[in-house]
């Protein structure tokens, strides 16, 4: 149903270092404050993944949903946080989530399976 | 162009169930709600899949047109009455709509040639 | 909580006019497209006009919601017939939804009031 | 710059308070699931508010930013934890939510003076 | 119809200073990177105030659409370059686009009248 | 990463055809209006083109993009003139937009390497 995580992250980081390669400072800058606004601050890391997760599903993009759930993962969340989030992110966005909300699940499926 | 309407039947109906199964109540209403919106009431199920196909478009969310056309083709709606409802979608969502029109349309000649 | 609906259909009416008047045909053919595609067809004008209302709600365009509600009150349809319309749109749209929800309903009366 | 706050909290029960008397029960279910939502469970209540701020942010509803913050001051957040949040919100739904991330820092200020 | 221009711009610049009186590091290098991105390079700022004012009217925020038109102005762009360029925005966003149209149009004439 | 710009070309041409087949008059002046909106004007198909890749990558529409990018190509855009544009794309929409970043890279890339 989606492309498997291990293929989004190959690709991901391929076009990154491709876009990084071609000298516009904007976009480099952009990149940059993105990663610092997950770094722990007032709010641990664990709290900005979610908000990251529940942006993206609010939003609709499969991509970033992978990329944060990886996170959430990474950060040992569990499956019933996760999906409390993901049921906000359904509640505030609509139906028009359902597609997202099973993609993102088949992820979180995935991971777990590969660890 | 798009994933045909009898992989999408297949991936919905699975992780759908897989989704049920995670115990998250909120999620489970939330697609009792779902369904019930579309059940004849004061205003018809031809006319409420026809509503749910306009939302969709506009939000420009595959898998529910494709979702809305397979209820609108059960519901014996005409390729006439499909495209005018099509057409309010493109007018009022714009050209950003064009591609999901052309698989949506897909998707109707799809059922159509199962017919 | 909204502009009244009468204050909305002078404004309306006194700014087309003025985007009529500079001359881009563009613009203006897009004006014609969109006045046509409610007109009764394959589809009757009481269901082009919810289907129109149902995209302004989950687009969120509160003058655009504003100005269906004026056609569908017109069109003669029920409290009834418009809620399970709104319904719809909350569904698909989510708690977003929510706000322009108060605004349609107020409107609705409004214009029940008016009559 | 928004109604202020006080204002929307009145405008808000007014309004909810009409749609739940006109009987469809859909909507009043839908008003049900959306409060259980932000109930505490395997996430806490502060960390549920943070996470409808942000959605609310992301998809750009002045009234649902002022409702979760309310919340978030209820909850007792600091304006540090608040702002990383809405940091958050900016960075993924990028320049076109200053002008919310605007009224939010106002509603903010306003809930602050009146404590 | 929309605030006046004179008003956005006194509120916007006093909401903008007490954002970066937070500091909240994150928002204030976005407000720069914002800043910068419309500075001239490759293109010029002509170029780049166009391409900021149909990604705000695609995107329907009339606070990004005022800004954009006060810059527009400022760098001489005539009615007919701003309206083409509207023309697009209007084909790619459809007519949820109109109601941001109207009030667009309304401050470029407020703009006009006021030099 | 994504669907090959060739690919993307033959489908695109082959469902705007079953499109227009249907007797849909609506439809197809709408098709008429958007080409018509990108003819040079007082400003110049370059500067439209630019205006059409920004509004799509906002509205993140990968087909949309790859379409613009194309004729981007074609009106002779250097990579820095596009990747400016691209960048204002990002600082208005946001993180969201990223992987349709890297996709219209790639097309950008794959279309270069046609040449």
């Amino acid at each position: 149903m989606s492309d498997s995580v291990k293929a989004f992250r190959k690709g991901r980081e391929k076009m990154n270092d491709r876009i990084l390669s071609t000298g516009n400072l904007g976009i480099k800058r952009f990149f940059g404050l993105d990663s610092r606004a997950y770094e722990p601050g007032a709010l641990d890391a664990r709290t900005k993944e979610l908000l990251g997760l529940v942006a993206s599903a609010v939003l609709r993009c499969d991509d970033c949903i992978t990329y944060h759930m990886v996170r959430c993962v990474e950060e040992e969340l569990s499956d019933e946080e996760i999906l409390e989030a993901l049921n906000i992110a359904l509640i505030v966005g609509g139906s028009i989530v359902i597609p997202h909300l099973r993609r993102a699940v088949a992820s979180l499926d995935e991971l777990r399976a590969e660890a």
